[in-house]
């Protein structure tokens, strides 16, 4: 299954995606939350949820015609990886880490798809990072077991972890760098997991700016699998239905290439995983 | 006014602090969201909602018999500072910072006053952190001057940003070590800003471990105050009614002594902020 969250009216709506069209849950099933994350927190079941969708006569809607907003667009955590591919490690002058580099994007830095990446006032330096992104179903037991940490992936999806280089290397805290408004592409649409390989591996991972591929690789190159990820950060806290984690970046991102390349307005940059889809977002100025 | 965030048959509640009564604000005054966040970001007048409940029949509660909540449960965005104390920046071997150490937390870390703090089963080098926290009241403007900054502020409580040192350290990147379940003490009440000094200066602070004070420290000594740091934020990203910033603690931390002193379960850890109050968390050993 797929769905993705758009908005109606000012508010963001959850939708079942059927090919081309997009049939609203809660349109179809009123009892079904308008939220996913609230749906996942509820312990709806989205899969007989979206069976009952496909037979309703709830409006067909056209995805391409949608506004799309962040897939969670207020989740209670989005834990991020850095440096979780050999060669973007290397392309950065380090070592495989022994640990993996975390930190947290807050929703006020969150877009969806189509929505513009927002290059800031205050820094030149504006980079991309294709990134595997994942939502968590329902709530992980403290140190669960790798064996079970799968079980409690909902779906991956596409993320942009637009960042602003300069602000990032401030200090030995990369956070600032990561939570500019209207940096996090989080989208179009999230696929369930059962139609994935166990934790997504297998995936080619492409950014594209312009057009230009400027990452190439696979999620099979991830150095802590999605399975390790969730068993090692279920070891400090609890993930909750609805939290995000993204997987962090392969190599070729702007800051590595000499020269540097840096996203400038007009730019266009895209993230494509296979069997997931396409994130696209343009880049403007910040006013 | 005072302010403070409680639990009743497991949903938080916004109360009302009058002397040691609790006025359970939307009880008395239904229209007012039963949520801090929710009351700041729909624009509730909460003077007026303060003074109409004073005159209201609404039950007085007793403040020392309710289990009190972390005062905004749900925040957008908690954002903490490091190192933002000169002797605090020293004890750690490192000179004044030119810009902020910043890291977010999520809202499963936090808990109120009483409630345990949680010492991790993967670590004993747990530690205490005397800090004062705002509360944003209404959505800040990006690039604000400092010279507004402060009009954003709804008020003032404590945070004991309790740390687990070796994942701290693990890599670079702090934010692991800081989000542990059950860390963050954040309460009791929230004062508003009318009734402090600009910016909150001028407040003793203080960490008492088992009656012991362990930091002593007036928050003057903040290294980027409120103002300069809601400005320097607002350079980056929209800071949203209800979001949180924790402003970093003194020197006196367990892991800068000789020998390094780590609580324990058993132990008790007190904040206590001048004019604002004292946050009193008990420490539990994981299950």
């Amino acid at each position: 299954m797929r769905f993705t969250t758009y908005l109606r009216a000012g508010q963001t709506r959850l939708g079942l995606v059927h090919g081309d069209q997009v049939i609203d849950l809660n349109d179809a099933q009123p009892q079904v939350p308008a939220d996913l994350r609230a749906a996942l927190a509820a312990g709806t079941d989205l899969a007989a949820a979206a069976q009952a969708a496909l037979t309703s006569d709830a409006p067909r809607l056209s995805l391409a015609r949608l506004t799309l907003a962040p897939l969670v667009p207020e989740p209670g955590k989005v834990i991020c990886l850095g440096l979780n591919y050999f060669d973007h490690a290397r392309e950065g002058g380090r070592d495989k880490p022994d640990y993996p580099w975390l930190f947290f994007r807050g929703k006020s830095s969150l877009i969806g798809h189509g929505a513009a990446g927002v290059l800031p006032r205050v820094s030149e330096k504006f980079d991309y990072e294709a990134e595997l992104a994942l939502v968590i179903g329902r709530d992980v037991p403290r140190h669960v077991r790798q064996a079970d940490a799968l079980d409690h992936v909902f779906g991956y999806t596409c993320f942009n972890d637009m960042s602003v280089r300069d602000y990032q290397k401030r200090t030995p805290q990369w956070t600032i760098g990561k939570n500019f408004d209207a940096t996090g592409g989080f989208g179009p649409v999230l696929v369930t997991a059962d139609e994935l390989a166990p934790g997504a591996t297998g995936l080619r991972i492409r950014s594209r700016l312009n057009g230009q591929v400027m990452q190439d690789a696979s999620t099979t190159d991830m150095i802590w699998s999605v399975a390790e990820t969730i068993a090692l950060l279920s070891d400090c806290m609890t993930l909750e239905a609805g939290d995000v984690i993204v997987m962090g970046t392969p190599a070729g991102v702007g800051q590595a290439r000499t020269p540097p390349v840096w996203m400038k307005a007009g730019d266009t940059i895209e993230i494509e995983i296979e069997r997931i889809g396409t994130l696209v977002n343009p880049i403007v100025q910040e006013a």
